[in-house]
Order: C-alpha cells, then structure tokens, then sequence
C-alpha cells in the first residue's frame, strides 16, 4: 500500500505549524481551531492532532485516535545532500541530537516542538525495499 | 518533503505483522525481537514499534521515541477501488467502523489489532495540494 497521510500527536499547533512550515517546507492546508493543522508535502500529507481533544471526541465526524509520547517520522532527502540538511537545521536554530551511520547511509536526528523524533536520510537506507 | 518512514505503535508484533502483511499486503523487510517490524510499502516504510521498549531504551542507537494511544495513517486507494477495498476488509473479518463522505470522496475506517485508526482514501480527497 502506498501511505497517504501520515500523523504526529502535538500540543501546541501554533509552534507545530511554524515549525513544520518554516523549518521542512511543508504548506499549510488547513486547521480547526485547536484540533489539528493539516500540511501538505511533497506526494503525502503530514496531519498534526492535538490528542488532547482528538483522544477524547464523542460522535466526531471520524473515529476517535490520539496517542501521547514522541512520535517518529523519517523525510527523505537525497544522496550527497547530508551536509546540507544538517546546516539547514543549524540555521534554524533546530538541535541535533544525533547522527548515526548505518553502514554508508548518513540519518540526521532531531526534534519537532512537541518533542516528536523526525529524521533525515536518504532512501537508500532501505535497500532493495524502495529502490528496485 | 516527502516522507520516507511512517510509525505506529502496536502492543503485539506478531499480531501487527500478521495484519499488515496479509491484510494491507505490506512485505516484512526486518524485525527485532519485541522491538519493532519494518515494513515496506509501495514508495515509503511503515515501522512499527513497540513502545513499551522504544519509549525506555537508555543509550539506544537512535533517539528515543514511543507514544501511547490510537495512531492514525491512511492508504491511498483509487478512485472506483472504495468497494473493493472495502469487501476485501470483510473478507480477513475486519470490521468497516465507519464510512464518511467527505464531499464526493468516501474514506472508510478500520483498525488494526493495537487499536490504531487506519482508512483508505482516494489522494482526490485532497484536491490541489496533492494533485496539481
């Protein structure tokens, strides 16, 4: 299956969607108040929940989900652009909180506002999985 | 960007593997014991995780993460394919537990073993931002 939409649980939307939009470039869609932002990538959408409410809705318009604790989220970038990403977060003031080599292939780690465990790396990562 | 790794929490990965693999037809690329399964999806992994372990591991390889509560991730179908799908979910006794219109796009809803919240949906659902 190819994955649509992909979601992380946050619990301020007003730095989330800052930081998603200023920091990684994705684009605003739209928002519901306090309930969630939705943000457009390159071929997916990234959905942001508060699961403060979402957890907790009765009779919303689509089943109830929401988790509390770090998410993770990988964004692919390509080969040769390591360093790149690397400044970019430094530039935006983003920490980094770890690189870890898995055999040749560099990932990059760092946190979104809410604490969630995003990541750099290339999809050479996976092989065979993704590259046939 | 484009996401290259989607995660979700599960309590059970034999469970989570039996239905993502014969249900969702997503092929197994790895497994670390009561860790985590990595699986591969058409252009993009889907992890699973089990956060009793992820959200404790002190000096781990990577970053910690791991959350508690439903996840949410939605599958692209075509458009035509919704009554297929959703006859295919009744056929591994998967219970359909809500059907939405969202204009003239219908998302259908399920869920895993773990309790995490998963639909189909035609990427029309998101008009321009993903289909210019």
């Amino acid at each position: 299956m190819k994955i649509l939409e992909t979601c992380l649980y946050v619990d301020d939307l007003d730095k989330a969607t800052e930081f998603y939009t200023s920091v990684l470039g994705f684009s605003l869609y739209s928002r519901e108040e306090n309930r969630h932002v939705f943000l457009a990538g390159e071929d997916g959408m990234l959905l942001l929940f508060n699961p403060a409410i979402t957890a907790n809705e009765v009779d919303g318009m689509v089943p109830r989900h929401g988790a509390v604790g770090a998410g993770h989220v990988c964004f692919q970038i390509e080969p040769g652009e390591e360093e790149t990403y690397e400044q970019h977060l430094l530039n935006h003031n983003v920490e980094i909180e770890k690189k870890v080599h898995f055999g040749p292939h560099l990932s990059i780690y760092f946190r979104d506002p809410a604490g969630n465990s995003l990541e750099f790396a290339t999809r050479k990562l996976w092989g065979k999985a993704l590259n046939d």
